[in-house]
Protein backbone atom coordinates (compact mmCIF):
# COMPACT_ATOMS: atom_id res chain seq x y z
CA UNK A 1 0.00 0.00 0.00
CA UNK A 2 2.74 2.45 0.97
CA UNK A 3 4.69 1.50 -2.16
CA UNK A 4 1.58 2.39 -4.19
CA UNK A 5 1.41 5.86 -2.63
CA UNK A 6 5.11 6.46 -3.38
CA UNK A 7 4.77 5.16 -6.95
CA UNK A 8 1.71 7.36 -7.46
CA UNK A 9 3.70 10.36 -6.18
CA UNK A 10 6.43 9.64 -8.74
CA UNK A 11 3.86 9.22 -11.52
CA UNK A 12 2.15 12.51 -10.62
CA UNK A 13 5.54 14.26 -10.53
CA UNK A 14 6.39 12.83 -13.96
CA UNK A 15 2.98 13.76 -15.36
CA UNK A 16 3.36 17.37 -14.17
CA UNK A 17 6.88 17.93 -15.51
CA UNK A 18 5.76 16.31 -18.80
CA UNK A 19 2.46 18.14 -19.25
CA UNK A 20 3.96 21.51 -18.24
CA UNK A 21 5.03 22.19 -21.84
CA UNK A 22 1.48 21.88 -23.20
CA UNK A 23 0.30 25.32 -21.93
CA UNK A 24 3.57 26.84 -23.22
CA UNK A 25 2.93 25.28 -26.63
CA UNK A 26 -0.66 26.62 -26.67
CA UNK A 27 0.44 30.08 -25.50
CA UNK A 28 3.16 30.34 -28.14
CA UNK A 29 0.79 29.05 -30.83
CA UNK A 30 -1.85 31.65 -29.93
CA UNK A 31 0.40 34.65 -29.31
CA UNK A 32 2.62 33.90 -32.33
CA UNK A 33 5.47 35.24 -30.21
CA UNK A 34 8.39 33.24 -28.86
CA UNK A 35 10.90 36.06 -28.46
CA UNK A 36 11.34 35.51 -24.70
CA UNK A 37 11.99 31.78 -25.09
CA UNK A 38 15.67 30.83 -25.08
CA UNK A 39 16.97 29.04 -28.18
CA UNK A 40 19.58 27.32 -26.03
CA UNK A 41 16.93 26.09 -23.58
CA UNK A 42 14.72 24.67 -26.34
CA UNK A 43 17.55 22.98 -28.24
CA UNK A 44 19.18 21.61 -25.05
CA UNK A 45 15.79 20.30 -23.88
CA UNK A 46 15.10 18.59 -27.21
CA UNK A 47 18.54 16.94 -27.33
CA UNK A 48 18.24 15.89 -23.66
CA UNK A 49 14.79 14.40 -24.24
CA UNK A 50 16.05 12.45 -27.28
CA UNK A 51 18.88 11.03 -25.12
CA UNK A 52 16.30 10.10 -22.44
CA UNK A 53 14.34 8.28 -25.18
CA UNK A 54 17.44 6.37 -26.32
CA UNK A 55 18.28 5.55 -22.70
CA UNK A 56 14.67 4.47 -22.00
CA UNK A 57 14.68 2.27 -25.11
CA UNK A 58 17.96 0.58 -24.11
CA UNK A 59 16.85 -0.15 -20.54
CA UNK A 60 13.28 -0.97 -21.70
CA UNK A 61 11.68 1.55 -19.33
CA UNK A 62 8.19 2.09 -20.75
CA UNK A 63 7.13 4.96 -18.41
CA UNK A 64 10.38 6.80 -19.21
CA UNK A 65 9.82 6.31 -22.95
CA UNK A 66 6.15 7.35 -22.74
CA UNK A 67 6.87 10.50 -20.70
CA UNK A 68 9.67 11.57 -23.02
CA UNK A 69 7.72 10.92 -26.22
CA UNK A 70 5.02 13.30 -24.93
CA UNK A 71 7.54 15.87 -23.69
CA UNK A 72 9.42 15.72 -26.99
CA UNK A 73 6.19 16.30 -28.93
CA UNK A 74 5.50 19.51 -26.97
CA UNK A 75 9.10 20.77 -26.84
CA UNK A 76 9.75 20.18 -30.55
CA UNK A 77 6.53 22.02 -31.53
CA UNK A 78 7.58 24.97 -29.31
CA UNK A 79 11.00 24.96 -31.01
CA UNK A 80 9.28 24.83 -34.43
CA UNK A 81 7.06 27.79 -33.44
CA UNK A 82 10.14 29.70 -32.22
CA UNK A 83 11.74 29.15 -35.65
CA UNK A 84 8.51 30.15 -37.43
CA UNK A 85 7.80 33.29 -35.38
CA UNK A 86 11.36 34.56 -35.45
CA UNK A 87 11.26 38.37 -35.40
CA UNK A 88 12.60 40.45 -38.29
CA UNK A 89 16.33 40.75 -38.67
CA UNK A 90 15.85 44.44 -37.90
CA UNK A 91 15.44 43.64 -34.21
CA UNK B 1 31.51 -1.75 -19.42
CA UNK B 2 28.30 -1.62 -21.46
CA UNK B 3 26.38 -0.75 -18.29
CA UNK B 4 28.76 2.18 -17.83
CA UNK B 5 28.02 3.50 -21.31
CA UNK B 6 24.27 3.22 -20.71
CA UNK B 7 24.54 4.86 -17.27
CA UNK B 8 26.62 7.67 -18.77
CA UNK B 9 23.96 8.15 -21.46
CA UNK B 10 21.30 8.51 -18.75
CA UNK B 11 23.47 10.93 -16.77
CA UNK B 12 24.12 13.08 -19.86
CA UNK B 13 20.39 13.08 -20.66
CA UNK B 14 19.62 14.15 -17.09
CA UNK B 15 22.32 16.81 -17.14
CA UNK B 16 20.94 18.30 -20.38
CA UNK B 17 17.29 18.43 -19.31
CA UNK B 18 18.43 19.93 -15.98
CA UNK B 19 20.87 22.52 -17.31
CA UNK B 20 18.50 23.59 -20.12
CA UNK B 21 16.80 26.09 -17.79
CA UNK B 22 20.05 27.96 -17.06
CA UNK B 23 20.21 29.80 -20.45
CA UNK B 24 16.48 30.60 -20.09
CA UNK B 25 17.13 32.06 -16.64
CA UNK B 26 20.06 34.14 -17.97
CA UNK B 27 18.06 35.31 -21.01
CA UNK B 28 15.07 36.38 -18.89
CA UNK B 29 17.37 38.07 -16.36
CA UNK B 30 19.12 40.06 -19.11
CA UNK B 31 16.12 40.94 -21.28
CA UNK B 32 13.90 41.72 -18.26
CA UNK B 33 11.07 40.28 -20.35
CA UNK B 34 9.15 37.09 -19.63
CA UNK B 35 5.94 37.90 -21.48
CA UNK B 36 6.19 34.87 -23.81
CA UNK B 37 6.74 32.42 -20.94
CA UNK B 38 3.60 30.59 -19.85
CA UNK B 39 2.56 31.04 -16.20
CA UNK B 40 0.97 27.60 -16.28
CA UNK B 41 4.17 26.00 -17.58
CA UNK B 42 6.35 27.62 -14.91
CA UNK B 43 3.99 26.85 -12.01
CA UNK B 44 3.32 23.28 -13.21
CA UNK B 45 7.07 22.71 -13.64
CA UNK B 46 7.86 24.02 -10.15
CA UNK B 47 5.15 21.90 -8.51
CA UNK B 48 6.25 18.84 -10.52
CA UNK B 49 9.89 19.35 -9.54
CA UNK B 50 8.95 19.68 -5.84
CA UNK B 51 7.04 16.37 -6.10
CA UNK B 52 10.10 14.79 -7.77
CA UNK B 53 12.18 16.04 -4.82
CA UNK B 54 9.75 14.54 -2.29
CA UNK B 55 9.70 11.28 -4.27
CA UNK B 56 13.52 11.26 -4.53
CA UNK B 57 13.82 11.88 -0.78
CA UNK B 58 11.43 9.02 0.05
CA UNK B 59 13.17 6.50 -2.20
CA UNK B 60 16.62 7.89 -1.27
CA UNK B 61 17.62 8.51 -4.88
CA UNK B 62 20.54 10.94 -4.65
CA UNK B 63 20.91 11.63 -8.44
CA UNK B 64 17.16 12.33 -8.68
CA UNK B 65 17.34 14.71 -5.70
CA UNK B 66 20.47 16.46 -7.03
CA UNK B 67 19.05 16.95 -10.53
CA UNK B 68 15.77 18.31 -9.21
CA UNK B 69 17.39 20.65 -6.67
CA UNK B 70 19.31 22.25 -9.57
CA UNK B 71 16.27 22.31 -11.88
CA UNK B 72 14.12 23.82 -9.11
CA UNK B 73 16.71 26.55 -8.52
CA UNK B 74 16.58 27.60 -12.19
CA UNK B 75 12.81 27.18 -12.66
CA UNK B 76 11.91 29.05 -9.47
CA UNK B 77 14.19 31.98 -10.41
CA UNK B 78 12.55 32.12 -13.87
CA UNK B 79 9.11 32.14 -12.17
CA UNK B 80 10.32 34.90 -9.81
CA UNK B 81 11.56 36.95 -12.81
CA UNK B 82 8.23 36.40 -14.57
CA UNK B 83 6.46 37.82 -11.48
CA UNK B 84 8.93 40.72 -11.27
CA UNK B 85 8.84 41.69 -14.95
CA UNK B 86 5.08 41.42 -15.28
CA UNK B 87 3.94 43.96 -17.89
CA UNK B 88 1.69 46.87 -16.97
CA UNK B 89 -1.99 46.22 -16.41
CA UNK B 90 -2.60 48.33 -19.51
CA UNK B 91 -1.59 45.41 -21.72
Amino acid sequence: MEIDVITTLGLVAGALTTIAYLPQMIKTWRSKSAEDLSWTMLITLCVGIILWLVYGAIVHDIPLIAANVVTFAFASVILFLKIRYKPDERE
